[in-house]
């Protein structure tokens, strides 16, 4: 027997709304301290992770190991029918291939069932290496988003430069180029607004914006991401989920040319 | 001379708006006690009645009895011309084939006037029988148009259950199955906000969501809905209008075959 | 060099989404006491006056007059990245065939950099003769683009007749005819909201509704809108912007022909 209630259902709803686009089916790895989801995108490019602690589910109860196989597309037309309000109870029965999800509005007049089917997934699961990063920055999600989406508009990839000073965003293209600088904040401003950097090395590195345009899709998780780089090594770009949890993407940087260096000079 | 003003013109509006993806052309059958509207879908599936009484007018004038035939489409945009805050006067004379509306801004400053062309349409007036329902549920308007537009999501049909407990909306289809359950309000909520059930006999019925979602329309009409119900007979879908008219569909129910009496069992 | 910076950045962000789907390209023509834009639709139907004086940029650096010609999809593609409260710097140096904007965040903390290649734009400088109108029209922008967008719904053409009464709208086709009268304001109005007239003589010109829906896109420009009238001329559409400049539309009449004059008869 399987169960978890999350009191803000809403949660699930924007967990599924970050991943549709990308991933097709995932597997929900349910044990005793948690449910973690890993799965990549149809072209094997880039990877989410979600870990979602048991603490953040009141009951949480996961008698032993199991993994439920899940649709997306079933799944966010289930979770789509949750009021944001509602709390959401996933339930499954070891032996059937059925799961369940249950929605109760506060007020207990409103309660929905909903009934998806089981099913067998194949998927490897990667070990993600502890990472030293050279460069982590935490910035408002909403920023970020905003930066990923002007961008593109620009080119297709993006450059990524950390220093001491701030985090440099540069795209260029046909129609001319772009660079946005963010400095480090003081100590004046809201923390979720902060632009946090902490730096090991600095760093230079292009990505595909196609890609983190998807992942900016989860930005209505929470108001910071954090964002952390390496040389050579996938950048990880983390959305945390209340405190009991997170949304991970990691993305391979492309192989700086000449293009894209050119694109970046100042 | 017929002539008839509504100081709140917005309610013409979000009526035009509810009807107009379901019928072409619509006779308004005016006489000294109202302005009444039967109209069939093209599919002669579901029928819509509209009666407004004269006292929700100022003035009301009506010499004679007089059916205005005319197109939704044209009505449509001519309405759509009124701001909200405006009065709208219908007016027509007899012996010509014009109908005219006249917009009134509250300040006085803004008039306009619009003609359109009167059309003969057919139309057999059907009797619809007074029926004592076995089951009538008023319900917050916008809850009915989430759950026929969610429940739509999983199947084309919805099966309505009403005991004395609460009423049961479910449906199901390829990706899975849906229940959702309201139970009769306690004392305590804003009336507008409260499910109540009148309660003869309990009723099992199956209905199109096509044409659920087309009455759903009527939403901004008002924040209540009443689901009237009777075994083998046609669901009355009711929106009150003011306190002086009301929009009323009904839809005969599908027969109850194997795959959906099987998709609502729990 | 050339250099300006205009503390309300959206201003500009208004005034490329405002001709953007006139215009394909523009000359900014920039000299000591501002900057000035003329541009003509494709079709050379209507023509586009933008003035901005020197006195609404801080600061305003124009050594010599230079000619910048600009492409309207990259110019809008990067001034959609400017936030709405940054301000915006416009840098261009002679002898070099860029473009430079500089977006500010008013804590300093973002600083976007983005460049554009000029373009070498061929265009005549038509003379716009100082013209006694003979109707001038002040008005709520918004109420100027709900008239604008309405009428299109019933025909292509726009009758305005302006007398010392008010100012009138007409348009008809097949569905049925409308005509929007306003009034004269009374002294009690807010400024913005009022409707004021100045007639020196009544006129009836007929317009094509086309070029008016695209003016009407710098609606969010301004407030108030002015329209200035007069027998066999050109329809002058003035949006003010703050108090340093404006962005003005010109569209000469139809000639009335029996159709239209029929369809404005009272």
């Amino acid at each position: 027997m399987f169960e978890a209630r999350l009191i803000q259902g809403s949660v699930l709803k924007k967990m599924i709304d970050a991943i549709k686009d990308i991933v097709t089916d995932i597997n929900l790895d349910c044990s005793s301290t948690g449910i973690s989801v890993q799965a990549m995108d149809s072209g094997h490019v880039c990877l989410v992770l979600i870990e979602l602690g048991s603490d953040g589910f009141e009951p949480y109860r996961c008698d032993r190991n199991i993994t439920l196989g899940l649709g997306l597309k079933a799944l966010s037309v289930v979770v789509r029918c949750a009021n944001n309000d509602d709390s959401i109870t996933i339930k499954a029965q070891e032996g059937t291939d059925n799961i369940n999800f249950v929605f109760e509005s506060p007020n207990g007049e409103k309660t929905s069932q909903f009934e998806i089917k089981l099913m067998d997934i194949d998927s490897e699961h990667l070990g993600i290496p502890d990472t030293e990063y050279d460069s982590v920055v935490k910035m408002p999600s909403h920023e970020f988003q905003r930066i990923c989406r002007d961008m593109s508009q620009l080119g297709d990839s993006i450059v990524v430069a950390c220093t001491k000073d701030g985090i440099q965003f540069s795209a260029s293209g046909d129609m001319g180029s772009g660079k946005i600088n963010l400095r480090q904040s003081s100590l004046v401003d809201k923390e979720e607004d902060q632009i946090n950097i902490e730096l090991n090395d600095p760093v230079h590195l292009t990505f595909a914006l196609r890609y983190l345009n998807y992942f900016t899709k989860a930005t209505p998780l929470s108001p910071t991401v954090t964002l952390s780089l390496k040389a050579e090594s996938p950048l990880c770009v983390t959305y945390p989920i209340g405190d009991f949890g997170s949304m991970k993407f990691f993305l391979a940087p492309k192989i700086d040319d000449e293009d894209t260096a050119a694109a970046t000079q100042e």
